[in-house]
């Protein structure tokens, strides 16, 4: 089995440092060095979710954050407004309805963002005890408008539930300058840590709902974190060696900086934009809204996606993601989150110029890479 | 931070090569190299759950799976027939309330094991839809005969729903056999790969119950992973580092052999029992229900549970486990799972004759340690 460079919205490769902690032997996970660990990893969250609320560690995938998010605070009946937009934004409504809640859907065409006045509309329609948005939406590359978001939530006063699952650690997430009441994240995303655990940051807002709320749920029970969080632990047993990852990587943010690590996302996105722009490439979703950490692109005339992704696979072991759902074989994505750089990307961009080139599509060679060195040299 | 060796009920020891693969750098989760380590973990755990049925694979701790068991196949108002026994079998009601069903409790007295004809009385009078048990409960170092569950659950013609989270790949477990509809496991138990992942075999017939339940629940919906099964994958993010960790550990259980590896914890549990008594310890478990993977023992007269465990973790480096919920202080228990072996059985018994001789109890030095090795000379 061949290693292929992850050039994926997440998982995403991993320092050696981080698998070295990962793979170290597991303490007893009730044991005062443990609770040592697991604090500080809390208040390095805290850090990166720049806020002052709780910060819940659960051990499971990202839709398992959503999940508690969701199940923590609804009750049969309740209606939340779901702004769609992606796979994972309309994901929310299924969650909400699997509780038996009623799902006011805002849909949003895959690839441009939303309009502001439309959602308030219909906050203001109906009774919504919460909005969900997902802020950074893989699926059609694109960053949402949070903060207008929570605008609208603190006016009509319900709950603000933003999955930041692959922002966090990479995009700015101002969880409490944005008024965010739940807020998801996802350890193998920008965070750069193994896949497996999930991250909550809880405001006392949702704290209030969540505490007086008949949860349908017992392991993704939000109060449960919380009963247990004060004690420094965690109510079931925690990946001890996931969180050794996670407390490693979480350490490595903190030295890069986090106005660092969003500067060099922000750039990484630029450069990845003036690439496929100068190898005539169409950028799938709206220039005012595009990603920070992933950037789709459409599959260009000619190239069906085994015959762009797959190649570049094959002859350089790189993996890009492709679409999803009725997207699928009509784009790709070029994730480029955690601890991609200057040199990772500039690879990708080398190989896919190449098959490109091979291919037959209409591209002066080297234009790509050029492209994108100009935007690293103007940031320095 | 010092390492300790884990003497409790999981999370266990990992051997140099699990933590070796468990800390490789992740592969990209939708390729088909990961789809085959996926199928090739599914096939070794239908060896380890003796079952012909699909096993899925959880990313999360064990309750997730005990939560999934539930939520999967109740509806509110459902009735659910729940042995107690324990802190994990009286989860299971804590569990089915929590969906709004009905638990109608078997209580057993913790340290005893239930009354076959007890149980059938309280089945016959309810309208049972499922059984629960907790196979190995390592709460009170009892295992349970699930089999006679079983029989009940067909005459009854309702699910029986095991967790076997603690006996799994250390002790019996006849899913096929004894008619388990849903049989949990846990990875960072008997089985000796990192916590984090949780497993469950499900039947044909709690298939039909499954696919046509309103489940209230999103993450933890097995008919979600049954359909993502159909084609070698997982219906949300796995952990690429867990399952690399628990496909060793699993590749280990094939080389020792099941029959093995059982014969051996049977041996570990009875030179446990052997050295307690030898050591004028009381034991806390019914002598004809003893868990073959955790031992429980009382507290001795004039120690404090700081003043045993404690002292054995300060001066020999071994973590042992206390009792919980009401029996905090009054019980220890000693976990001999996974990759125990005579060696470190022999280091904890040692340690805690120390320990006992210099607080003053009554015991002969030397007794554990030599009816420990008289066990494992008799079993070869």
């Amino acid at each position: 089995m061949e290693q292929h460079k992850l050039m994926i919205p997440g998982p995403v490769d991993l320092t050696p440092e981080v698998l070295k902690e990962t793979g170290r032997p597991p303490m007893g996970h009730r044991t005062p060095d443990f609770d040592e660990i697991l604090t500080q990893c809390w208040e390095d969250l805290k850090y990166v979710y720049q806020t002052k609320n709780d910060v819940i560690l659960i051990t499971a995938s990202g839709t398992a954050a959503m999940d508690a998010a969701v199940a923590s605070t609804i009750e049969e009946g309740d209606e939340f407004v779901c702004i769609g937009s992606g796979k994972f934004g309309e994901r929310f409504s299924l969650i909400v309805k699997s509780y038996g809640g009623i799902a006011k859907d805002v849909p949003v065409e895959w690839g441009k963002t939303f309009d502001v006045d439309a959602v308030e509309k219909v906050v203001a329609k109906s009774n919504a005890k919460a909005i969900t948005l997902t802020h950074n939406e893989t699926s059609t590359g694109v960053v949402h408008d949070a903060e207008s978001i929570g605008k609208i939530a603190k006016e009509h006063d319900c709950l603000f539930i933003l999955d930041a699952i692959t922002s966090l650690g990479g995009d700015e997430v101002k969880t409490d300058a944005w008024g965010v009441d739940i807020c998801t994240g996802g350890s193998q995303k920008c965070l750069a840590a193994p896949a497996g655990l999930s991250t909550v940051a809880v405001s006392e807002k949702a704290w209030e709902v969540i505490e007086s709320n008949h949860t349908k749920n017992y392991y993704l029970n939000l109060a449960s974190y919380r009963k247990s969080l004060k004690k420094n632990t965690t109510p079931f047993t925690p990946s001890v060696n996931l969180i050794y990852g996670l407390s490693m990587a979480l350490k490595q943010i903190r030295e890069e900086g986090l106005e660092n690590r969003i500067k060099r996302h922000r750039t990484l996105a630029r450069a990845t934009r003036a690439a496929a722009r100068a190898m005539n490439l169409e950028l799938f979703a709206d220039p005012g809204a595009a990603s920070n950490t992933v950037t789709s692109i459409k599959n260009p005339e000619g190239f069906t996606d085994d015959g762009l992704r797959g190649e570049v696979k094959r002859k350089f072991n790189i993996l890009m993601a492709g679409g999803q759902e009725h997207v699928k074989g009509k784009i790709f994505r070029i994730g480029h989150m955690g601890n991609v750089r200057q040199p990772e990307l500039e690879s990708v961009i080398s190989a896919l110029e190449t098959v490109l080139h091979d291919g037959g599509h209409d591209l002066e060679k080297g234009a790509g890479l050029a492209a994108a060195r100009e935007v690293f040299k103007e940031t320095g």
